[in-house]
């Protein structure tokens, strides 16, 4: 492919970040990689894997010349970096994120940020519970959704240039307002998580003991990083509460029908459950 | 090896006595396998596959001449076919299942049975939402864990040949009582089934289309079939429901986190899932 940018700078180039520099240099579709870490280990092994072409922990020398910022680092990380990139810059820039909440961060980085650069704020649902470069790959965004937000700041060309990128790196792109994507992301990820801990922590120790591959594969997201979701719980708080009744409304719902006598209100549950999962 | 069994019949052929039935001719443990199933299409399948040497529809005659009987039905059905071996069958007999409840199951059996017939309940710790013959394999308990139950009333010598069997298709016993079975295996597995059926009903219908690996991997089990889980509910229904109040418990444990300012108390809620999670 042609390339779409002169140079790239990717703050964070860790799974998500990693994977996205491998699949940019595969496809060519920028001419060099910067990457930022505060980790000399991390630009090590992310350029030993080519996922970005020159490293540096200082933030204003990363991103010197680069048409393109990529913030792949945790959401409540973002608004400082912002700043410091606003500090460091001076002609006109797109800029965009990774994090898996967008309302909270969207709001900040707007806020920060001059008409000299532009945001476009994007959530790649794609990863796992392994972190950092060496899982990085550069397939992870074939066939993957990758959400994009757009508030009535959002320019429409920024919006196409962010958009080409995640498409080109085999991504399907969604665009949805910030609040969208947290009510809707909340529940398909963010409560699923807390639902996965939750489990773990529930059965009594000796009960571990019986674990078998059904209760692995239900409670494999509680292998997430505690400090990644904290910041993810805390900049989107409300959506994940509501969530959260929603969940413990179906709960409450099981919970009655065991109670009842009625034969076939449980078992409609079920079959309610079993054909909305077949349906995914 | 030499074959524990001359004739062992299996009634229900289907993922989980299919499984059994391949292993067991595999390795040679029985003479003959015979098959019992109400539908005439399981018998040919489990034949055509070489789960069971000869099928019966009349459960009568697929119990003459065993030594040992396997039910590999659902729990509910087990005290049905419990009276019918007592009326079809005269000598001394073992007989087991395969039911994922064993509390109501067992003292359903105990109340039945004539002293001739000796019972041990059985719960192989293996399968899948993948249900019938078709999906049986050989290598299904290899590696596997399998729960026998032992009561007042269980023979040892009993207790020790089922134990063989399971152990030589590949599986590790573990010998509970039905209680204490009862409440583990309903915080292990018969919650996190609720729970994946409660997490794929929650969502509101738009934020399904997000769904990535995450949720898919999380809810798999609401895929499992509501009849039969009707049945793992209703005769499980109070240790299910006491599950259910340690589960809901730790998710207003999250909900209360969400609110504190306090920082800490969630990332601890989070770290301690992730430990627990890395330990199993």
């Amino acid at each position: 492919m042609r390339p779409l940018f002169k140079q790239i700078t990717i703050v964070g180039p860790g799974l998500i970040g990693g994977s996205l520099g491998l699949a940019i240099k595969k496809k060519g579709l920028a001419r060099r990689i910067v990457g930022v870490s505060r980790r000399t280990s991390t630009l090590h092994q992310a350029r030993k894997r080519g996922a970005i072409d020159r490293g540096t922990k200082r933030l204003s020398e990363g991103v010197a010349g680069s048409e393109l910022i990529v913030l792949a680092t945790p959401p409540a990380s973002i608004p400082k970096l912002v700043r410091e990139i606003v500090r460091s810059t001076q002609g006109p820039l797109l800029l965009t994120d990774a994090a898996s909440t967008k309302a909270w961060v969207t709001r900040e980085a707007e806020r920060i940020l001059p008409r000299r650069i532009q945001f476009v704020g994007g959530h790649p649902m794609a990863g796992s519970e392994r972190t950092g470069v060496k899982a990085a790959d550069r397939r992870l965004y074939e066939g993957s959704l990758c959400i994009l937000t757009r508030t009535h700041r959002t320019r429409p060309e920024a919006l196409s240039a962010i958009s080409r990128l995640w498409r080109a790196v085999g991504a399907e792109v969604v665009t949805l307002t910030p609040r969208q994507h947290d009510a809707w992301v909340a529940q398909i990820s963010h409560i699923p998580h807390l639902a996965a801990a939750a489990l773990t922590l529930a059965p009594q120790t000796p009960a571990l003991k019986l674990a078998a591959s059904g209760f692995a594969s239900t409670t494999r997201l509680a292998l997430g990083d505690p400090i990644l979701w904290e910041e993810i719980c805390r900049t989107n708080a409300k959506e994940i509460t509501q969530g959260l009744n929603r969940l413990l409304k179906e709960l409450n719902a099981f919970k009655k029908n065991l109670r009842s006598s009625r034969t076939g209100t449980l078992r409609r549950q079920l079959a309610q459950a079993q054909t909305r999962r077949l349906n995914l």
